[in-house]
């Protein structure tokens, strides 16, 4: 895999020369095309240690017109990144559409070094290098150009550029006895990126090597690809009919289905009502104020229908917990800024640190319930959308954090008395619009829409919680109880 | 995942009466359209002990014309598929296009039973897994329509199940203990189970999960999903056009690459030639008369353009082996049933035994030079090919075989000559075709595919050995030796 970027490749000065001017202009020329056509370029810069990396990366900022570019290098991560998902990071610096990422480090740096150093086992690379191509892919379906560029420098190559720096007192600094260490490694570092390269080396992401010997060489080569790839994708647009047709779901031929099984009969007495919210309530409040609730991160899904009750069963929770705690997000139209992004950013950015809870009202499953039924993404993108919010909640949890998932569940029957109610009560009045009441007569298409998302998101790592939210008290009590025990269980 | 096959669905006699014979008869008209349109359908059944998977593999080949199915239970590995990779019994069961293959028990039952019993680990799950959704992602893009069923019942209708078999004195004989302590594993196995779906519920390929209770809603439901996407494919053919475009590899900017670096002017003199050869074809036969050379299987592999001494390299091998240690495989054209198979099913058939020695003669590796270059294939079909063909060696690999791979170069100039000799030499004049010297004329644009070629697919677990062919002493040499020293690493 490495092989060809070992011969020596070099550009002399007079090409270079030439060839320089015409690739900035024909760089800036796309550039400006791509801030029109609106989808991100995610570039990732990796490669072995002195393989001039950085400069690379300087270059580009050069050529190109640097305010719509966003570069990223790999610092230590923050208090804030290290308190939740490996992912989140890169979450974060993902480039909107119209713009361009640079990432000198990114989502390979860790696997592979850690691999390196033993500190992982090679099952555990493969998993992480799987996770990655899954991003990856997820990334490329929202639209994204994704370019992978290595830099490498032959073992005898590395040797002569550390001693080159290290002779130069202008540049001896540059080299720390790390690097040494690092270069003993050489084999095992290479061996280990070979592997990782491999299994993330796609059709529609492979990886590039670049041979570092002659920076000159490095440069144009990385423009010129990045030029060539920038212009085959702004003049030949992704088509939106997936070359292989994804299956739907199927609905059940007996009618019967998890929704209308639920008991919606279930009713709790006022009185035993108030007696059980008081002692859930104050159970939860201490749980809040233990010391091992700081090792976790909580978040919380509500979803269901219109005037299901998530708003009433969110208040009996945070009643119990300090404001401080917690954070509820409303979920709403996307913003301008999240529309520019892969439709799980907005999630992404919200997720909690250690200690805290995060209350989503609605939540990530807006793709496959109302895009869906509204018809607001393509069929392809919501029936590729089970396994992405999987995967999705896969990385919460795995960070330790505590993932709940709420379905309320109310017949249309009841749906109608609460809207009725909402529109003679003058204080409730806000609460209910024209659009209610449109998305009333979709009954049926949400409830398959439902049934397929309980389904297929219903997970050993995190299942939902089904609520008979018929009687509001019966369901809250159900939610707060369910919160509680696994609190208790975890802490 | 499984919640809703456990709500009791259920099929009146009435329903069922009314139904079957509409629904037989079109399945029975689609099955005779899939012998026309010509893409092969892979059906899994899995699911949990008792769940009527067999009954319902059975109904199937009721239902539709037996002579174009072909179902496969999943008994104990043969000798013969003990001794090649996990994969290779699958391969050999694959339906040709235009026919359906059921599968009884699959490339999941290992994983998930072995992960149930605790004998490998939730990562070792996780990689087959991965693994699994990569092979699955193959046969989707090599035109399969892949369905999978995961029968369920929960777990106190599983225990009903039993009692009721065990009641029947025309049934008892079919519960053993081995199904009550099955039985008590329910809830591991159900985890595992949930775990391995998740990771391999793709949106082309997602598992159908279909509760058991009642053996007409469970067969109506598989028969009714089954006629339906049959259906869709039949009416709706796969684009050629993938959705997402791959990224088409990039020749050096300065021209130099890894054929035209190489000293081709290594020579060897007659005397030193004999003497080596010799030596090193005594040495390959005392190795391949090992007490552990029948721990391992070999598979060599021989590429080079037209006349770089293929042929000849592999009689300098064989004359140092037993005739039924070997077998050489010359890879022509493929024949009519290996044409109705992904493309590497045909190399897959062919991989050796333990103790035995394959030698391809050409081999997997044309679909990036010759199908690419004369457009045999399309070009999102050669871009996938790389990866496709990592995971293959890697299964190989993994199986404990050696796999070497050799590049025999040659410069266009020795082509020639070798050319004209053969065209004057008669008794080697039927080694020259008119293509060869078609092909000739292509030389830069393979010089191209096997510079990629070499870049992607020279791995960490499969490297190639470029073999300096000019002079054919030296390049046999070079052969020989590597084979050796892999030989004696090994054993």
């Amino acid at each position: 895999m490495f092989e060809s970027a070992e011969l020596g490749h070099r550009i002399d000065k007079g090409v270079w020369d030439r060839e320089v001017p015409a690739l900035r202009e024909a760089l800036l020329d796309a550039q400006y095309d791509l801030a029109a056509a609106k989808f991100p370029v995610v570039i990732l810069v990796a490669g072995v240690d002195g393989a001039g990396k950085s400069e690379t990366v300087n270059t580009l900022n050069e050529w190109m017109d640097p305010r719509h570019i966003q570069t990223h290098g790999l610092d230590e991560p923050s208090d804030e990144e290290r308190e939740r998902p490996h992912m989140w990071r890169y979450w974060r610096m993902l480039p909107p559409r119209g713009k361009i990422g640079i990432f000198d480090g990114s989502w390979y740096t860790w696997p592979i070094l850690e691999r390196a150093h033993g500190r992982i086992k090679t099952s555990d690379l493969d998993q992480d290098m799987a996770r990655v191509a899954r991003f990856e892919q997820m990334l490329i379906h929202e639209g994204a150009l994704v370019l992978k560029f290595w830099m490498h420098l032959g073992k005898e190559q590395q040797k002569k550029r550390l001693k080159g720096l290290e002779k130069d007192p202008q540049t001896r600094w540059r080299v720390t006895p790390r690097d040494w260490k690092h270069f003993e490694m050489y084999d095992t570092f290479r061996q280990v990126a070979e592997r990782a390269l491999r299994s993330t080396s796609t059709a529609e992401a492979p990886w590039i090597v670049v041979e570092a010997t002659d920076a000159r060489y490095q440069r144009l080569t990385v423009g010129k690809i990045l030029l060539e790839r920038l212009r085959a994708r702004l003049d030949q647009p992704v088509p939106a009919v997936p070359a292989v047709p994804a299956h739907p779901p199927h609905p059940s031929l007996d009618g019967v289905n998890i929704l209308r099984a639920l008991d919606l009969s279930k009713r709790m007495e006022k009185k035993d009502y108030e007696e059980e919210l008081l002692e859930l309530q104050g159970r939860l409040n201490l749980l809040a104020r233990h010391r091992n609730f700081r090792k976790h991160a909580v978040a919380l899904v509500f979803e269901g229908v219109d005037a299901a009750g998530k708003g009433g069963s969110i208040r009996r929770i945070t009643q119990a917990l300090d404001a401080r705690r917690y954070h509820i997000h409303p979920i709403a139209a996307p913003t301008e800024e999240e529309r520019a992004q892969p439709y799980l950013w907005r999630f992404w950015r919200h997720l909690p640190r250690r200690g805290k809870v995060a209350i989503f009202d609605r939540s990530w499953y807006g793709r496959v319930l109302v895009e869906r039924v509204e018809g607001f993404c393509a069929e392809a993108d919501w029936q590729r959308a089970y396994s992405e919010i999987n995967d999705f909640e896969d990385q919460i949890v795995r960070n330790r954090s505590i993932l709940l998932k709420f379905w309320l569940s109310i017949s249309q029957e009841e749906q109608l008395r609460r809207f009725e109610e909402r529109q003679t009560t003058p204080f409730k009045r806000f609460k209910i619009t024209d659009e209610d009441w449109r998305n009333r007569e979709k009954w049926p298409a949400y409830e398959a829409a439902i049934c397929d998302m309980l389904d297929r998101t219903s997970t050993e790592i995190a299942p939902w919680t089904l609520v008979e939210s018929e009687d509001k008290r019966f369901g809250r009590i159900k939610i707060l109880k369910t919160i509680v025990q696994r609190l208790e269980d975890e802490l």
